[in-house]
């Protein structure tokens, strides 16, 4: 199975408008050096932007499961769709959802065919994520968001404890590693723990050197 | 088993204050003559004074999973269980929360043994909903709620599917039936569907006769 | 002073991805006819197509006053504007705003020269919209929205109120007129009755002639 | 004129239950001995308790602005009034408000005639809530919440701002001072500025030994 590398690029100035369509040129170009599928995760205005200009997947930080009508400011299906966006975040920590908007997401983006990845802070809330079938959970201890402490090797029962429970729950269910990951023996140490991918920020973002941060990442998969 | 009847007294004026006393005092009387568990949901001010005069339980409408500190006008569990409540509601469709509220306000309630009802909205989110082992899931389709219209009769298919559910998930949640009951055939109905009980709000609350329309609910149990 | 029209496309699907730019295009050909500033207001995933295809101004549906940071799927002034908007909507009646976040968001858009256009409910609430200085005022009596009903007929007071209020507390602020807003005699009503502009939503969107019905609207100001 | 002074029980271990009472019988003692207005402002389950045992007033620590109805979990100015509260706080930057829901807790409370104190967060922010005219406006900077260091030195600026502010817009309105006060001293630098009395919290709530330390405090006054 192909690893997963999802990167999140929040509302951080080195990944907006033109930095963020510069970004997006170093992720696609450093994945296909990598046996990976890199997905850049723009914000909503930047969407169109990047989906025109890279051909890796474009996510949006967030989606609401709202239709066409009287939703001013929402963030639907349809216009990110429209954009480029082939996928979405759902319920990140910075953007927390009600259980009933996290599902009435999932359901209007699988209606849509685009990907879902919904964000979780411990084993519990991992495990009723996974029961709304999303195609993947992404588990983030908040505290460790930001931090450079990889969540691998701060809390690694938080990933194999979600990883055993969407097992039992719904298997087809993918987990991704998040919060404070950013460098290649992190990414390795995710994988062992049984998920399929990771979903950075601000370690890549952040870097002096982007595309240089983004290969030390990837290096420890091309062994 | 015997089966739960709880109501919720919402913000209305025939339910606050003295007002909510009298009618706690009703549910009290009318629940002896019945083989049933009767629960009292009164708004947070009122929880002390009915607690302190009738013998039923009484419920917090919400509950908040934060400690002791800086959460200014927060409910918390401390705070309802000295003065007397003995379980919560969680995500009522009139105060949903976020994910990961409802998994913090369920462990803080477990902590202190409070009884916990989260509410959901459909077959899906009661699978979530489940998943984070509550005591019993309350499902009410939001457009049925304060309608008239039983759940039980006009989609009956979102209780057992709750049923069902629940029972792959974690069968030792109780699920109750909400939105619309207010007769004796209602709340059979609900029964014959699998559920252990009922979530009551105005139907009862704003009947000119508050016993008389709890006692024709709870006369179709006692045949 | 010239008259200020916004259209606010919320998510209908009659303005969203290439329906947006085509009602933009029609927006900014009917405006040409006329003597007034026409803004069009599409979803945050729109404004970059739209931006780049026509000459007048394009708004965003709402701002965070956050900045460069961990802010996940927040809507930013630096995002916006790099995709082309000159301005924005804040606290639509479909997207309420704590106090604090509108005046984050005015200060936010005021550094970066955008454009602010506070929506209020009533005469009280403008008072202390208009008392934090953003560019205009927009007061909609939320039961009127979307209902046909124009504000500037069934509650001509809380326009006239409006403009009073703004006039002892920030002159400088231009009072808009929205709800229900769609025919010639309703705009030239709200410009009698103080108001520099009106917001429209439905009643242009989802006519069945578009261009007509903005056409309808404006005809009543070329006289 | 006499000294207000406020103390917000937040959700504190040292102020919840049993506890809240001692504290609040503190606060009634001591408040006989210096010229000051004492307020407490216990959880919305405290209330009666608390209103039932002391003779200072008792405020809220918020309302919502809503009535009779299906409002689950709001708190509702009938029942705080019903345990006994005189007043409230509204929009504590723990928990804030949008601006439509402060106008309407601000009018639902001066309807039953209680006291009414907005919190807000800097000069821009009480010009706004000062034009809603509540009885209060409580400046806090969210920054010195908590700090221990007093607005009045670290700040002084936001509260003469504040003072200016009010007098020009809504002079009936008083402003009171809050965020890091605990001392004699930070209360008289208070009140020198302008303030017509001050909003406390875990300096006197978590100090050791309660009363000293709001004796401490008021012995400034009685000079």
């Amino acid at each position: 199975m192909v690893t997963k590398v999802v990167l999140n690029f929040k509302t951080y100035a080195e990944a907006t408008g033109e930095a963020a369509l510069n970004l997006s040129r170093i992720c696609e170009e450093v994945a296909e050096l990598y046996d990976v599928e890199m997905v850049v995760v723009p914000q909503a205005a930047d969407i169109r932007l990047i989906s025109e200009s890279v051909s890796i997947p474009v996510y949006s930080q967030h989606v609401d499961g709202v239709g066409s009508g009287g939703y001013t400011s929402s963030i639907t299906v349809a216009s990110i769709k429209a954009a480029g966006a082939s996928g979405t975040l759902i319920n990140h920590s910075e953007r927390r959802l009600q259980l009933a908007e996290i599902e009435a997401a999932i359901s209007a983006s699988r209606a849509e065919g685009l990907t879902t990845i919904v964000c979780t802070n411990n084993v519990a809330t991992t495990r009723a994520a996974a029961a709304l079938r999303p195609d993947y959970v992404a588990v983030e201890p908040p505290e460790l968001i930001g931090s450079g402490i990889p969540v691998s090797k701060a809390d690694p029962g938080v990933v194999t404890g979600s990883v055993e429970a969407v097992k039992m729950i719904e298997p087809d269910v993918g987990v991704l590693c998040g919060a404070g990951i950013s460098r290649g023996e992190d990414l390795l140490a995710a994988l062992d723990l049984g998920s399929v991918g990771v979903l950075l920020a601000s370690g890549i973002i952040r870097a002096k050197d982007q595309k240089k941060a983004l290969e030390d990442l990837l290096s420890g998969i091309r062994r």
